[in-house]
């Protein structure tokens, strides 16, 4: 009996409906689309969650208008600087690279670190060492700016007026997912936030903060304001109200958002899905670019808060 | 009403007996004490609790006999590259660092990534960078290398036979205090594993792994095989059990050192605070490096699981 269900998310933030053409959100919809659907048919065919979140962030990654991979939000210096992290619920292994300058798609390196190396977490240098080791081609820092997001630094650094340009981050990407044999799995990337300092890393690639999994519990994605997930050690806080204190995702979800996160003073999103394929996406921002998708016949895309759900 | 509390530790790990002369157990004895009475004489004269755990994991890191700062492990290149993690309960702020290689004392540049920066973790020359710009004295890498950890690097690469050296990581220095304010704080500092990879980090600079802090719940700081408590996001799940669950701190303890992180196949240790200044030092390893002192007059200093408690 099947019931493989998966959310991905693109980011949350402010977003004012005013701030984004129609025909910019028709071009979000429509990409969180693909990748929602890329990753179902990975489910659907009973392939693994892990293959399904990798492919789906990757998708995300790869399309500029995400704060992740190309086009990702540029540090004060200029330079994109990427993190993500991946996490699998059967024997809750993770792995995760930040600071990383020449890596296309980072949520594969992360998923490398995860089944190839004895760590975790690796960052800077060291993780685009441990990249070529493994036979990745490292890509030139320029060929992953846009010009977008050059435009979205001036603005923040010297007040540069910006018109429908994609939201600034906070954002991200990430997926979770459980497939047909019971198996959770989570991944986040992201480029962090517009005019970070060289070497800030944000609650992606932190295990516990922005990605977790554990089987027969959830998996978990945030999006937002990292410091504040990270200091509210976000998503294994809604795993561990689910484990230990029985309540819902959906309630362990807005404990964490409305009210940890916020008592901290921060704000951002989270896609988590528990062990009977039962999808939450919950924020308090503006927005949140989201799908969900499930084996029941429920497909939805969605970008502000009060929309009706759509099938985008 | 006074009922300050602190408690240290310097690391844990496999340390049969035989192979610590009584010479070097008595120089390990003697330098935890000073950290945790200094850290201890701060908390006595009513200063924070941040004050009294900066201090204590300092003076651990200046001493080449614990594996942080000058003496820390080397990695496979023969460098030394050091994380450290600070975290403030009473709103729950944090700052780390990660990858630093010419920071004398990481603690003290984590405590101003909380303190000045925008962000809470700052990773390799992005954080040296802020540093220099914080005016921090850079040292170089060459001085904070011994050559009882470069004999300890070729034991693990080549088996190069070793008596009487200090303990081999995983090993990590850190401290838990409250003062008479209620406010609770941690700190945790270290070298990382003997022949990790550069870039590798540990779960001491990650919050919720290594450290946590929450003013009215407990304050946690770990030691042992890092990957593991990743995983297990060891520190915040002990603080959430004690907050959520009604458990003890030393209930909790033992939950995450002998179930979870044992599931996980990980051994390790921690201490942590309660908000009424209860200590607790627990370890599944044959020893911790370990100190704990209160305003009551409980003062131990130990390293191994079965000695009597002494007054050190």
């Amino acid at each position: 009996m099947s019931v493989h269900a998966i959310a991905i998310h693109g980011g949350a933030g402010a977003m004012p409906r005013e701030s984004v053409s129609n025909e910019r959100a028709q071009e979000y919809r429509a990409s969180l689309a693909l990748a929602l659907d890329a990753g179902f048919a990975i489910l659907d065919r009973g392939g693994t969650s892990l293959d399904a979140v990798t492919t789906a962030v990757r998708m995300l990654e790869d399309n500029p208008l995400f704060n992740a991979g190309r086009g990702a939000a540029l540090t004060r210096d200029g330079w994109v600087e990427l993190d993500a992290a991946v996490m699998a619920g059967a024997k809750q292994k993770a792995g995760a690279v930040a600071a990383v300058r020449h890596i296309k798609n980072p949520v594969d390196l992360a998923r490398r670190v995860m089944e190839k190396s004895r760590h975790v977490l690796l960052v800077g240098v060291g993780a685009e060492e441990f990249a070529l080791e493994e036979d990745f081609t490292l890509v030139a820092n320029l060929s992953l700016r846009t010009d977008e997001r050059r435009r979205q630094l001036a603005h923040e650094q010297q007040g540069v007026s910006v018109s429908d340009l994609i939201p600034s981050p906070p954002g991200t990407v990430g997926a979770v997912a459980l497939d047909s044999r019971g198996d959770l799995a989570a991944a986040t990337s992201t480029g962090g936030m517009t005019n970070k300092r060289q070497g800030r890393v944000g609650d992606s690639p932190i295990i516990g903060a922005g990605t977790y999994a554990k089987n027969g519990v959830c998996a978990v994605s945030a999006t937002g304001h990292g410091e504040y997930f990270i200091r509210a050690v976000a998503a294994y806080h809604i795993c561990c109200a689910v484990e230990y204190r029985g309540l819902t995702l959906a309630e362990a979800a807005r404990e964490a958002i409305h009210k940890n996160i916020r008592a901290l003073g921060g704000t951002g999103g989270i896609i988590a899905v528990d062990a009977r394929g039962g999808l939450v996406m919950e924020f308090s921002t503006e927005g949140m670019f989201r799908g969900a998708r499930d084996a029941h016949g429920r497909r939805e895309i969605g970008i502000y808060r009060d929309e009706a759900k759509t099938a985008g």
